[in-house]
C-alpha cells in the first residue's frame, strides 16, 4: 500500500463519516496519515478534527500551513473550534486565527479566554432565545424566519428553546417536542420548564458533568456572573468528558499520568519514567525496612520465602477498597457525612477477611515448613496488614481529595508503600522476636 | 434524628428532585433510609427508582408489600419499569405485574424476555413515527392532535419523529429543530435524514454506546430481526451505560467484582475473598520459585533485601501497559490489526525504561552492598522483567478478549504473577550463578 496515490486513496475515503475518517487516521503510521489527509486536501472534512485524538491531530496540524487549517476553523461549530485550537502553542493559534473573519475571530479569542476544563471551553455560543411573552405560533414563525434567506442564524441541531427576560436572564427552556405539540395560540410561559438548571461559565467540567448525569439533561443554559446567558452545554460534548474523566481516573490508577496509546515510544518511555522512579523510590524504603530484620532472615529463610505473600495480600485488600473508595468519590458518593461509616465497614471487612485468611496461611505455613509457631507469625500478621489495607483504602484517597488533588493520581503508590512496609515489618519483627 | 416522625419528614423530603431524593436515601442507614419511605407513603416518587443504586433498591423492594410496588410501576415510562422489575426475582416480578392493566403487562413481559444487556432491555417503546408521503404540516398537526384528549400517546421528551416505511421499517429521522424551521408544506422526505444509524434490538450495550459516542447521537430506533421497528434509544440511557462500563472497567482492574459501596460488611467481605483467595495461591507459586533459591538467599541475605524490588518495578511497569491497553481496548482503538505495532512499541518502552533502572538499581545495590557484581544482577534482572512486563501487559488483555472474556476482570492477577515469578526467578536465579 505504499505506493497508493491519491486517485486511489480518495474515492475509498471521502464517503466515510467524520468520526470514523478520524479512527482510520489514528490507526495509520504517521507516514500514511499524511498521505490520505495530503490526498484529500479540500475534501477533507473539517468534522474530523472534532474526533481526532490530540496526538494524532497534532501531527496533521504540525504537517499542514496555518492559512490551510483556518479553512478547516471557518466551517467547525464554535466549541469544536476552541477544542481545534486550544492543544496549539499561542503564536500558531493567533496566526490561524488572522485568518478569521474579524467577528468569529473575537468569538473564538472570547472562548479560548475562559479557564481550560471549564463550561465556557466547552460551551457553544450560538443559542436559541425568545422572550417570556411570545405564543408558540410566534416562536414557530420566527424559527421558520431566522431559517431564511440570510442564512441559518440556528445552530445545527438543538432540543429546547431558551426563554430569556429583558436582559438576557434565562428564565424558562421550552422543549422542542412539548412546542410541536401545543395550539398556536398557546404562550410559551404556560408550557415552558421554569427553574432549569443554569450552569456557571467557569464552572469545572467535572462537576458539569455530574450535573447533567444528575438530572438526565441533554442541554442547559451557561450563564455568566451576572446570571445573563451567554451560551449552551450539550449532551455530545458532556459524554466527551466524562470519558475523558473516566479515562484519567483508570489511567492514573495504574500509574499513567496521560494517554500514551498514540504517543511514540520516547515520549511514552519518558511518561512512564517518572511514575516507576516514584515506585523504585518506595520499593526501596521496603527493602530498607526488610534490612532491619537481616540475622532473623539468614538464621530462618522460610521468611524470605513467605514474605512477599503478606505484603501482596495487604497490598491486594487494599487495592479493592482503594478502587471502590475512588469510584464513591468521583461519583460524590463517598463524602465527609459517610466517610465514618465507610472506614468502619473497610476496617472489618479487612479483618474478617484478615481472619480468614490468617487461618488459610497460617495452615498452610505450618505444614509447609512443619513449624506451628511460623503459622502463627504469618497468620498475626496477615490480621494486621489487611486491617491497615483497609483503613489506608479509605483514608488515603480521602486526604489527597482533602488537600485539592486528584485522589486517582498518587493513591496507589501511598498504598502499597504502607501495606509492603506493615507487611514485612510486622512479619520479620515479631518473627525476630519469637523465632529467634 | 432518631425520633424524627413523618410529619418533620415529609415537608424535607417532598420538594427534592427524584435524583436528589434517591441520594438521600442512598447515604442513609437502612432503617432511616425506610422510615422517609414510610414517611412518604403515596407521596413518593416513582422516578426515585430509575435513580438508585441496585442494592439501596433492594431494601427498599423488600420492605414494600407487591401491591404497593406495582402503583409505582404504573407511573413510571416503559425503560424504567424493566430497570426496575429486572433486579427481583421472578415470583415479585410476576406477583408485582398482575397488579398492572394486561396490555402494559404483555409491553413489560415482551421487554424483560429481551436478554439483559443488550438493546431490547434499555430501549423506550413509545415511537414517534410518520409515514413518508406527509408534509411537515400534516406532521405538527398530528402531534397536536394526539397530545389531545385521548391522554398523549407521545413519549414525555423526545428529540426525533421516525419516518416508517408501510411495513414499519424505519427509512428516515426529522430532527425537531428542523422541522420547526420548515414551512409547512414542504414535504416531510425533503428534511428528513436518510440512512439513519440502526440498532438492532439484541445488540449488546456497550456496542450501543459505542455507537451513540462514535456518532454523536442522541437518538436511536431500534429494529427487530426483520428491519422492523420496536423502539427508541435513548442518550440518557446510554449515559447510565456508559458510567456502568466505566465503573465495571475500574473496579475489575481493581479487583473488586462488583460495586459493593452500599453493600454491608458480610456482603462486601464475601465478594472480596474470592478475589483475594486467588491471589494467594499465585503468591503462594511466587514463594514456591523464591524457595527453590534457599541456599543462595541463607548465604547472601542481601538477595531476601532486593528481590522485592525486581518484582515489585515490573508489576509496576506492566500495570502501566496493562491499563493502557484495557483502556484501548474498551474503545475498540487497540484490535488485531494494530496489536503488533502496539506490541513493539511496549516492549520497547519495558527495554528502555528496563535499561534506565537498571543502570540507577544497579549502582544503589552495588554501593549498598559494596558489592558490584549483585550491582550486575539485579540490572540484568530488571532489564528482564521489565521487558517481559510490556510483552504480558499487552499480551494478557489480547488473549483475554479474544476468548470472550472481559479483559478488565482477570488481568492484572496474570499480570503480577508473572512478573513476580519472572523477576523473582531471573533476579534469584542468576543470582545463584553468578554468586555462588
Amino acid at each position: 500500500e505504499e505506493g497508493a496515490g491519491p486517485e486511489t486513496i480518495r474515492p475509498l475515503v471521502v464517503p466515510l463519516h467524520a468520526a470514523d475518517l478520524a479512527d482510520l487516521l489514528e490507526r495509520l503510521t504517521k507516514d500514511e496519515r499524511l498521505s490520505v489527509v495530503h490526498a484529500l486536501g479540500e475534501e477533507l472534512d473539517s468534522d474530523v478534527f472534532a474526533y481526532l485524538d490530540d496526538t494524532v491531530q497534532e501531527t496533521i496540524t504540525d504537517a499542514l500551513p496555518n492559512s490551510v487549517l483556518s479553512t478547516f476553523v471557518q466551517d467547525l461549530d464554535s466549541d469544536d473550534v476552541v477544542d481545534f485550537l486550544e492543544d496549539m502553542d499561542e503564536e500558531d493559534q493567533k496566526e490561524i486565527l488572522s485568518f478569521v473573519p474579524a467577528e468569529d475571530r473575537a468569538l473564538y479569542e472570547q472562548a479560548l479566554s475562559y479557564p481550560e476544563y471549564t463550561a465556557g471551553r466547552l460551551m457553544r455560543r450560538e443559542t436559541v432565545t425568545i422572550p417570556e411573552f411570545w405564543t408558540v405560533g410566534q416562536t414557530i414563525d420566527f424559527m421558520r424566519d431566522s431559517d431564511g434567506e440570510g442564512g441559518s442564524d440556528l445552530p445545527d441541531d438543538f432540543y429546547n428553546i431558551i426563554v430569556v427576560s429583558p436582559n438576557h436572564k434565562p428564565v424558562g427552556l421550552v422543549q422542542l417536542s412539548k412546542l410541536l405539540r401545543t395550539k398556536r395560540i398557546v404562550p410559551v410561559s404556560a408550557i415552558m420548564e421554569t427553574d432549569p438548571k443554569l450552569i456557571p461559565v467557569d464552572l469545572d467540567q467535572e462537576d458539569a458533568a455530574f450535573l447533567f448525569r444528575q438530572y438526565g439533561l441533554v442541554e442547559a443554559p451557561v450563564i455568566d456572573e451576572s446570571g445573563r446567558l451567554v451560551g449552551v452545554l450539550t449532551i455530545d460534548d458532556i459524554v466527551d468528558v466524562m470519558d475523558e474523566e473516566h479515562e484519567d481516573d483508570m489511567l492514573k490508577l495504574g500509574g499513567v499520568s496521560e494517554d500514551d496509546f498514540y504517543s511514540d515510544f520516547l515520549k511514552t518511555t519518558r511518561l512512564r519514567f517518572s511514575w516507576l522512579l516514584v515506585n523504585l523510590g518506595t520499593a526501596i524504603v521496603a527493602s530498607l525496612v526488610i534490612a532491619l530484620f537481616e540475622t532473623a532472615l539468614s538464621k530462618v529463610v522460610a521468611l524470605a520465602v513467605l514474605m512477599p505473600i503478606v505484603a501482596s495480600m495487604g497490598g491486594n485488600a487494599g487495592t479493592q477498597t482503594l478502587t471502590v473508595a475512588v469510584r464513591a468519590l468521583a461519583t460524590n458518593e463517598l463524602t465527609t457525612r459517610n466517610a465514618l461509616r465507610i472506614l468502619t465497614k473497610e476496617v472489618l471487612v479487612g479483618s474478617a477477611n484478615g481472619i480468614l485468611f490468617a487461618i488459610i496461611m497460617g495452615i498452610v505455613a505450618w505444614l509447609w515448613f512443619s513449624d506451628p509457631v511460623l503459622g502463627g507469625v504469618i497468620a498475626t500478621a496477615m490480621i494486621l496488614n489487611l486491617m491497615i489495607a483497609g483503613l489506608s483504602g479509605v483514608l488515603i484517597p480521602l486526604a489527597i481529595e482533602k488537600i485539592g488533588q486528584d485522589p486517582a493520581i498518587a493513591s496507589t503508590v501511598f498504598l502499597t508503600t504502607i501495606t509492603d512496609v506493615v507487611g514485612f515489618f510486622v512479619f520479620l519483627g515479631l518473627a525476630s522476636v519469637v523465632l529467634m
